[in-house]
């Protein structure tokens, strides 16, 4: 499969003012940022890896963006720049990270690569983290797994966002679940979803950009369903007057129970069984001790069956798929992960889309910690 | 806690006319069925179990009603009744079962025994199952391994009922998850849902009591939201005219593509990593080579924490969970497994209710395979 026959996509469109910058500068800058803000070389290369992964992959929410988020986190103390991360428990197949509250990427990093070697051992390696921070995007750590052939599971609780069934506060985070298997020729598999209706950062990009929030996304703190305004709705959640709605919304008719009870599970594995904080207990980057947990499995594909009968078994299902019934609506049939590396291979090639006000953003933290914006700018589009 | 203190409740009201009955003379009358059909004794036990099992937490669809597939799939020789079930994969914490066309229930079962050893031993057992059949409520496994302390994990992949997103077919089974935790008291947390908005039995229900299909729930074929009439809705899904729509609809907008991906996930594990079928090659119980696989996944809590630090915990965020803002239209704020196991308590102590239908349904079946519908009728509800 040769990437240059793609025609050019991206699954997220760059909205004006926008410059593009390559990937390897803008990751270098992001590893200099955090450098001198004192973190381990090994450990701002972890972190810079994830963010600038996230934008090739269309997930700007997750991206660069959020470098703001982890410097504060930092420069307030509530990351710890100098962890000291050790397996709490380790028997068997299972085992329990302490991240001694550094950056989430590097401890989540560390995880699945034990649990890969688990894996490569019993077959299973499941890895819980405590004691963690934020840690980006889920599927970059299930993708660690694939890269050696095996299928990774990433799991993590989070600041509390959204609202139980039944109820119209802020209680459970978003919960995402990464899945990712490994195919004979690229994209993997790649399925990574939050299990609330939508991301936070969905309605705080709508609201940047003017869009409306439709009804069924967010409930208000007296049960009325939000709609409209996304910069009213945005705010109203940050004030805890606004919850998101789990997954399937707020009717057990719909199966809200679900999206809540999935997002359930995921809390009791990343936050309970783990020995983090879970539900609203769950701290932001800027909270010390925010105790945030995550899951990573793997498991050994080689140790069911040879790998190759796995992939022959994955693309015939692959291509099961896109051989149904297309909806009308469906511009098409998308197999999960597709769409992200499609837009990460065109954004290899043209160049990551940064907003100018996330530009500036950049900029000024630049500036304050003493380092260069020296991003290679490859297309300016200021209109 | 004394279980005498609950008032009595039911999750699923009974429709008239229905007598109760029970449950130790239901499962004794289930198991005389089939072990007159030539299953072995302690395989008709576990049927038996896990069907009443069902009846007990008021999920009928999934009850006794059930009888009457499993015997047809054993009387046209599609399911196995003299199987000989052996791992074909024994490797460290994982491994997989084959079941030789024998019935779902039994092979999932003794699939969680060992996924439940293997926890004992390497902290996680993961179990995969190829060449099985329907092993009806996925919770019943999950709470095998919560008997003994542990964390139960249990998933199928099932006949094709769903519509991926982007399409309009039949092609991914409902495949739900269930997640099950120990609690020091009962109920224990109990999760279990299908990752389509709702099940097929519930469609099927509807048409039985002249409900409607609401908006969301099922596709026709041309792309058109089915609504209404539910037993029309039935037969188009059966005719494969129609699908049910995974969990959060047709639209990414409201998160389709996370319950067919979700639903995607589990098919992997299930059906391409076991080595059973997968997609719309799962076949039905009257199917010969039906090939359904389940996963059965436990994790023993005693080597991440001490068990009664994980019981504080989760005490914890059940009452977190109980103390959360109520919605205005909510009866109360449930834990997941909370309404299923009141049903149980007490149904235990007022009987099973069985429709009329179906308990005529079960006469016959008696009558064709020579054994006695000799179940102790506690109460009549005939009006």
């Amino acid at each position: 499969m040769v990437t240059d026959t793609y025609l050019l996509f991206e699954k997220e469109r760059p909205t004006p003012p926008y410059i593009r910058v390559t990937a390897n500068s803008l990751k270098r800058f992001v590893k200099e940022v955090f450098v001198a803000l004192g973190v381990r070389e090994g450990d701002a290369e972890v972190v810079a890896d994830v963010l600038v992964t996230a934008d090739l992959m269309g997930v700007s929410s997750h991206g660069v963006q959020r470098v703001e988020r982890y410097v504060a986190g930092i420069e307030c103390g509530a990351v710890n720049i100098d962890p000291e991360m050790r397996l709490a428990v380790d028997s068997g197949a299972v085992g329990v990270l302490d991240a001694d509250n550094g950056l989430g990427h590097v401890a989540a990093l560390k995880a699945m690569m034990i649990a890969i070697e688990k894996a490569g051992q019993f077959g299973a390696g499941v890895i819980l983290v405590r004691r963690s921070h934020h840690y980006g995007i889920a599927g970059y750590y299930a993708l660690k797994a694939v890269e050696r052939g095996m299928i990774g599971i990433s799991m993590t609780n989070s600041e509390s966002l959204v609202a139980y069934i039944g109820t119209v506060e802020r209680y459970l985070g978003t919960n995402p679940i990464a899945f990712a298997a490994p195919r004979r020729h690229p994209p993997p598999l790649l399925y990574d979803g939050a299990l609330s209706v939508v991301p936070v950062g969905k309605i705080e990009v709508y609201g940047k950009v003017g869009k409306e929030v439709p009804a069924g996304w967010v409930i208000g703190s007296n049960g009325e369903i939000l709609q409209g305004d996304a910069r009213r709705i945005h705010e109203a959640i940050k004030k805890r007057e606004a919850a998101i709605l789990p997954l399937g919304g707020y009717l057990e008719e719909f199966g809200g129970h679900k999206g809540s009870g999935l997002a359930l599970m995921v809390d009791v594995l990343c936050g309970v069984l783990s020995g983090a904080a879970w539900g609203s207990h769950v701290g932001y980057t800027t909270v010390k001790n925010a105790n945030v947990g995550h899951t990573l499995i793997a498991l050994d594909i080689s140790k069911f069956m040879e790998l190759g009968e796995f992939y022959d078994r994955l693309e015939h299902m692959v291509s099961d798929i896109k051989s149904l019934r297309k909806s009308p609506w469906a511009e098409n049939i998308w197999i999960p992960g597709e769409k992200a590396w499609l837009t990460m291979q065109t954004r290899l090639k043209i160049g990551i889309p940064l907003h100018l006000n996330i530009a500036e953003g950049l900029k000024k933290i630049a500036s304050k910690v003493g380092v260069k914006f020296d991003v290679e700018v490859v297309e300016e589009h200021l209109t």
